[in-house]
């Protein structure tokens, strides 16, 4: 297995050179330097490279396991590791310093949590739902409520969960059974919780002192769908007026999946209320427990964008190192005709920048939407703001969907390379395919992704928001114009921003038909996130190479330019074309699927 | 897990409404009806459906292991299950009478593989190296050989081994370091064997009364490179002259790999001449090894391509069940509004077409060459043989290529349609994407199957063989675009055949330079692959559409026809498209992939 070792180079070139440290400018991150973010992603590399990325494999071969006292024993090393990260502090890092948080800048937590998902998947994925439970109190809790639960889950020795799933409620919650029975009248200002969630990440572990369950549950007497539903905060271990820890509450975990991936990560199905019922905590108010989610469900949907691009960029380390010292073939013979490594096979190296190109843009994107979440909280204009924020809701959909349907690909492409090696587990490259294919699915599955893009987004302001994101993409294909060396590039990212024009276009209008409208944007959906994604991603990559030529002209012969620049000529003339096909697809209309009536036999 | 059920009317559409059963007026075939071939389909799927499927879980579940005499233990039934095929004559059907088989045509032969893979890829995988041991030594073998092993094989009391890979030598087969050290003088007729092979399927197990392995070894003195390296038939048990079984040979399993999926397949590594050396036999002329292997390895790559076939088909299967079951959402008001099954929603419906129609048209292709492969057996014209055989030889890289690349995507999407369930290992989706993934690798990577056509196939005649069937892709346009119906897909499938004439002529005339011919072909190969494989199966998705509409406008009222103008539509009008961006990719040029070095830490 090949070691990890965390893109800082890359992350600064986006961060200082493709975003000119933007957010660093925000009154927020007034005391931040350049300096110290350097510092801070040093620091992080260490960390993932050092204690993290070595447990990876290790992890996924032991897995967790149920005890019989319902406990879960994680993988050896996921506890020290966990606590080296949360003892480091880092797990306030994007919290603000109002809450007890570090308060730096969402750009920089971004590259953090990228370097963690990158040296591992499973482990990261425990941060990951404490900062959903962070967001959901910060934003919803009582001032009690952030009183007791918020300092301990900021400094990481409490962890947090989101209980959402239930067998029949899945995509659709509104589904969701589970029940709260108000007890004030009798016990005291709480709810007691009946019912069975599924698919609960890292819902039982003995990594932290104490786990704060997010549930979704109803109420009785509420109206059935999405309003009749209500965000409790329900606590493994009670927790006292002090802070201190009182009882074990009614939460177990009943079992532990079976999974494809993430082996190191607990998945379990938590039962609430088998005894008396689980002693449960109103989040916000009363029947708004999907908008409270729905909160934080964007900015989880970027981390889990940016875990895509983590597990792509560890796909690419590898195979990488593999094809630079695995020697088979020959070169051609006028370069020479002696036995070489298979990096030299031109084919090879087309799968080595497809990889490269493709995770660079990706987490060019990525950063870009981190740098506008920074503006949409941090300006001190609203109106910056509020546009910064329109675009955030447009990108997030994009950054989750299309970062990881590509990860799950750049990692496939990565067993590629190792030939029969990438095949055998040992090798580490499976692995990385098995990991991440869930990222397409959790979180919103990527056709959830694509609907929220089509259906709700781009409604929402007429595609105002796109438009304008178009506009900045056909700046930079007219200012590449100017270098004549990016002039190739520039047609092509400008045709392919007016493809992603025409198709958003026509799923806005066929999506006001009265009649096929709701059809309409479910059948373009996909394609046209695909074709968003590809657009966006090319656009960075437009960024990226006026950023790199510039460097070049100035004289720079730093070879990392001249990567970015073939990574930039690949990304818009290799793969854009590709995505640019959705716009045949969008156009061949939505006729043959509306016909496509399916049966269990077809 | 959902019941896998063999896909028998599909099949039956291909052989009988596409190919018009044309086999069968081949003489070696005179006595072969289409209510036999009606009869051996409907067997074959009892066998795969009821015996084979079953055991698909159990056998990932379980997997293999080796216990400490060297021996392997199968999973549970898989012994059962082998000899439940054996016995039940199927490891002959597609040898030639004369040689004992059952002598049913190659496009039989093929429905059959393609269910027994769906069923249970790695037991599966169990006859293919037998059908490939059975090839080498019926082409190459002498009459002794033929005469004690043959028979053995064919009724599949014995199995038989490719033992090609070595730790150094993989795609590079010249790197083969296995050593054979002849002994006439000294022993007798036959040669001792002593090496390493790695990665040799079903290389050792209970099944078979005894095991056959075809090896490659290099002879003292011989030439370095290919030309040194020859073929060897080294028996697990020693064969005595009357048959019956000897003594135990020097070859024993030292270990069994730890794969991503296909677990019911030993994967082993074979020690050969621990002790005083494997007693192996020359197959076929000293030297000429590789020439032998390759002359099996265009039918084990239609096998293989084939194989992921079976494996999409049951990746649809699941898909389709569970979407038509699970219920998820609601109905788009115009439709009801009512709560639905996921099938219900276009997105899904677009997942499932998608799935169902590159299915349809992989199959249809498959078979399209496997009828081709009869022509080249059995015509009795030299002509329509050796034309047909150019045809196969072109053919065989774009079935085992793209076909194992679109079914891992195929088996992919299968997941995605499953939501969260698709990544829990008991729902039965994960399995397949880990089963199938291998089929893009083994039997040479589909980068090899890339420059076998690019390279090789194409070079051979100047392309002449494509552009022939280029000129059939384009009268079934013509063909298409007097059906009213069909006159868009024509549009498209014309356009699709020119894009590909113009750049396999690219291919043919960059890949003649002097300089950077190698290159160049190393550099279009894959996206040309993939380019003729879009163009070849929507040529075969145009002629199930002219056919399906034929029965449509006589007046069928089948809805069988009604999907398949559907799938047809959905390939041609939203699969070719994407496709077809390939040209631009390839028109792109290669300046970056050479201007792209690569290193350890790019």
């Amino acid at each position: 297995m090949f070691p990890y070792a965390a893109p800082v180079r890359d992350m600064n070139f986006v961060l200082s050179e493709l975003l000119s440290h933007e957010s660093l400018s925000l009154p927020a991150f007034s005391d931040i330097s350049p300096d110290l973010v350097d510092a801070v992603l040093e620091e992080a590399a260490k960390l993932a490279s050092d204690v993290w990325a070595p447990l990876n494999a290790s992890g996924d071969r032991q897995g967790c396991t149920r005890r019989d006292d319902g406990g879960v024993t994680l993988p050896d090393g996921f506890i020290e590791a966990y606590r080296a990260y949360a003892e480091g502090g880092w797990n306030g890092i994007g919290v603000s310093a109002e809450l007890g948080g570090q308060g730096l800048p969402e750009v920089v937590a971004t590259s953090v949590q990228e370097m963690l998902h990158g040296a591992n998947m499973a482990l990261g994925l425990c941060p990951m739902l404490t900062a959903g439970a962070i967001e959901a109190l910060a934003h919803h809790g009582s001032d009690g409520q952030k009183a007791l639960y918020l300092d301990k889950l900021i400094e990481g020795s409490w962890t947090g969960t989101m209980n959402l799933t239930e067998p029949q409620a899945g995509s659709d919650l509104s589904r969701v059974r589970t029940r709260a029975i108000p007890c004030e009248a009798v016990e005291g200002d709480f709810y007691r919780i009946f019912g069975q969630k599924i698919f609960i990440t890292w819902g039982e572990h003995d990594a932290s002192d104490n786990i704060v369950h997010l549930v979704l549950a109803r109420t009785p007497d509420a109206p059935e769908g999405n309003k009749g539903i209500s965000l409790f905060l329900v606590p493994k271990l009670l927790v006292n007026p002090d802070g201190s820890l009182g009882e074990r509450n009614d939460v177990v975990c009943a079992s532990i999946e079976h999974k494809m991936g993430i082996h190191g990560s607990p998945t379990c199905t938590l039962s609430f209320g088998e005894k008396e019922g689980a002693i449960g905590f109103l989040v916000g108010e009363l029947g708004r427990g999907l908008n409270h989610m729905f909160t934080m469900m964007n900015e989880a949907r970027h981390k889990v964008g940016v875990q895509g691009i983590g597990v792509a960029e560890r796909a690419c380390q590898h195979a990488f190192s593999y094809a630079a010292e695995r020697s088979q073939g020959r070169m051609p013979n006028t370069r020479g005709g002696e036995p070489c490594v298979i990096a030299e096979h031109l084919d090879v190296r087309r799968m080595l920048l497809s990889m490269r190109a493709r995770t660079d843009a990706l987490r060019a994107l990525a950063l870009y939407c981190a740098a506008l979440l920074d503006v949409a909280r941090h300006h001190a204009d609203e109106d910056q703001r509020r546009s910064a924020q329109a675009r955030v809701d447009v990108l997030i959909p994009v950054v989750k969907g299309f970062s990881t349907d590509q990860a799950v690909d750049i990692a496939s492409l990565g067993i590629q390379v190792h030939g029969g090696m990438g095949y055998i587990e040992e090798t580490g490259a499976a692995q990385l395919l098995r990991d991440v294919r869930i990222s397409a699915i959790y979180e919103g599955t990527n056709g959830i992704q694509a609907l929220d893009l089509a259906g709700r987004k781009l409604q929402m302001d007429d595609a105002r928001t796109m438009s304008s994101l178009l506009d900045e993409v056909k700046a930079t294909a007219a200012q590449m114009k100017d270098s004549p060396d990016l002039a190739l590039l520039a047609e092509e990212l400008a045709a392919g921003a007016e493809d992603l024009r025409v198709c958003v276009a026509k799923v806005l209008e066929e999506g006001r038909d009265s009649q096929s409208g709701q059809d309409a944007v479910q059948a373009y959906a996909t394609p046209l996130l695909s074709l968003a994604g590809h657009v966006l991603c090319a656009w960075q990559m437009g960024r990226a190479a006026l950023q790199a030529q510039q460097a070049v002209d100035a004289g720079s012969d730093d070879d990392f330019y001249r990567r970015k620049l073939t990574s930039a000529d690949f990304a818009i003339r290799q793969w854009l074309p590709v995505g640019r096909a959705q716009r045949q697809v969008i156009e061949a209309g939505m006729q043959c699927l509306a016909a496509f009536t399916v049966t269990r036999e077809s």
